[in-house]
């Protein structure tokens, strides 16, 4: 264990939009399947059982501090566990993903739904959180999907293309899809101040389908409830809370003026595009992101430059955090996901 | 047959940018699976014994003409036909989506793609053309998708869901990739220049997954392609031309400047947005769009409501079209189609 003088704290103040010495990274899905590591961990159980055993998340949380140092971790569990904990059965199926095999599609369904206690509910998280921080010397990161997205899993029983059966019930039964996300809110403030209480230093919010909506949807039937979680945070924490809407480029007149401290960019969005909006807005954030996900295929000089053109333009942000535009994919070979790490922490900025 | 004397050449007029007595609408999909006329027609035979029977495909070209009254047919085909013409086996199996059981990935394979002779290798489709223009009273409009989209099926091997075999020969061996997409485009150019000589009085390029790629990779490997085709085109043809690319909010800056005589816009992208950047372009075209074809499953007077505010905007372009943000889906209901056409057709506008 690291002494906490060491601590590298480089994360948190960008969070909080301070100068820094050197840029922070950390890379969404950084503990994953990219790093064999990961995969000699994981092999032997389901993925869900790797979720539940404490002693495990721990590990491959650590792994990518270790062997690429990130400058943050994040803890490692998955965004549906809370909709489990809600009285939902959950199962992943290699290849197809996740499944809700009983979708919430009435009142009857959704009036099952029960607000979990997360300490009595889901003690492996909130127990990995606590053995983490004890072996980190980087802050620690605590998150859960956003409402939207949650509702759009449990609504659809699954992954979705078209996301029809949300859709069909956001147009055709809006008070039934409101209650259900009036649910998942309050689920998620519990569950998000459990994590802070039980030691995570910042909090990040995975809109991953905000993009699934058209900009006025996404405002009536989305948006709401990201301001409810924030609110509720808010007033029960004071941790940096960052907020990441996947192909989110046109929610930005939206995005940009949340209660967040962070706007996690997505790889579609130019970053200047993205830095403009939340500079303009009243309440100026950092952002975090956004090389695409696929550009950790590109030869060794390209990607140094599509690096380093990022962290230029993220200087004009009040606070910059480098990340991925989305998460890292399964092929990704670990040694140029280290070689990202090495570009951004020496990199001396463009002024003299 | 109706005499040429009552052909409605709205469509083509508002391609134009001229001024029409009403806003013309088509959708994307029209001539599909939410069809029960469709349905009949198509389940007797295989999807590609279905493209390659040109009185089955003028039958369900046909159909949301008569059903619907939309002011344009599109022909009825599918955007790998030409890909299969290149010398590359194609299945469609259900449920999985088109396959390519022996993709493209290497220069082997692509020396191996020949340019088809659409007259002798893709008959059925010009025959189609032909027969439809015997039988229409409204304007054809004849279509391919566009050498990006085109070449992530082939070197994917079908559907994709991180592009990664095709991003990685991007950035990995870019002289093979940009190889494909030339005589790609080459194969397009002269596909689309035959159905022109069949009759086809409108083309649209499809590029469906243009949105896949973050803007410089956008730049640098899918837009040239397009410039490509459509600068061959202006060589041989003089009929409007359309450029569709899905989820394309932030490749405005680039898309808004093609010489294209329509931009069609994707459901994510707020209209207003989309003409603002067609008209501060230099050559400012017509825009079609941008319904999201989910909306369609609204109450009728939200629907009403929706499809008005886009009509209203599009009152800023130089010429609109109204049509889907992207194809009409299966579970669609035939009646809420036909009302979007009468909301549209009895559209008065907001000037007095």
């Amino acid at each position: 264990m690291m002494p906490r003088l060491s601590m590298n704290t480089t994360f948190l103040e960008a969070c909080k939009g301070r100068r820094t010495s050197h840029v922070p990274v950390w890379f969404m899905r950084q503990a994953g399947r990219y790093l064999p590591e990961y995969q000699r961990v994981r092999s032997p159980y389901s993925f869900l059982e790797l979720c539940k055993r404490p002693d495990l998340c721990v590990e491959v949380s650590l792994q990518p501090v270790d062997i690429l140092h990130v400058d943050a971790a994040i803890l490692f569990s998955d965004i549906l566990i809370p909709m489990e904990a809600m009285g939902l059965e959950l199962e992943f199926s290699e290849g197809k993903g996740p499944v809700f095999p009983n979708p919430v599609r009435d009142y009857r369904a959704a009036a099952a739904l029960r607000i979990p206690d997360p300490e009595e509910d889901m003690p492996f998280v909130l127990e990995t959180i606590r053995l983490l921080r004890e072996a980190l010397a980087v802050p620690l990161i605590g998150f859960s999907g956003a409402p939207f997205t949650l509702a759009t899993y449990i609504i659809e029983g699954g992954s979705s293309r078209n996301f029809l059966h949300t859709k069909k019930m956001m147009y055709q039964e809006p008070a039934l899809f409101q209650e259900i996300l009036r649910k998942i809110s309050d689920c998620t403030v519990r569950y998000l101040a459990a994590q802070v209480r039980a030691g995570a230093q910042v909090l990040q919010l995975f809109d991953t389908w905000a993009g699934a909506l058209a900009p006025p949807d996404y405002t009536a039937f989305a948006l709401p409830w990201v301001r409810a979680v924030l609110a509720g945070l808010r007033q029960q924490t004071d941790v940096p809370l960052i907020y990441f809407a996947n192909n989110g480029a046109t929610l930005l007149p939206e995005t940009s003026r949340l209660d967040a401290d962070v706007l996690g960019i997505d790889w579609r969005t130019p970053l200047e595009m993205a830095i403009n909006a939340v500079n303009q807005a009243e309440n100026p954030k950092a952002v975090q992101g956004n090389l695409d996900p696929l550009a950790l295929f590109l030869p060794e000089k390209q990607l140094a430059e599509r690096v380093t053109a990022l962290l230029d333009a993220g200087q004009q942000a009040k606070g910059y955090i480098f990340n991925l535009g989305h998460g890292i994919i399964p092929e990704t070979d670990p040694a140029q996901v280290k070689r990202v790490v090495d570009i951004v922490h020496s990199y001396q900025g463009t002024q003299p």
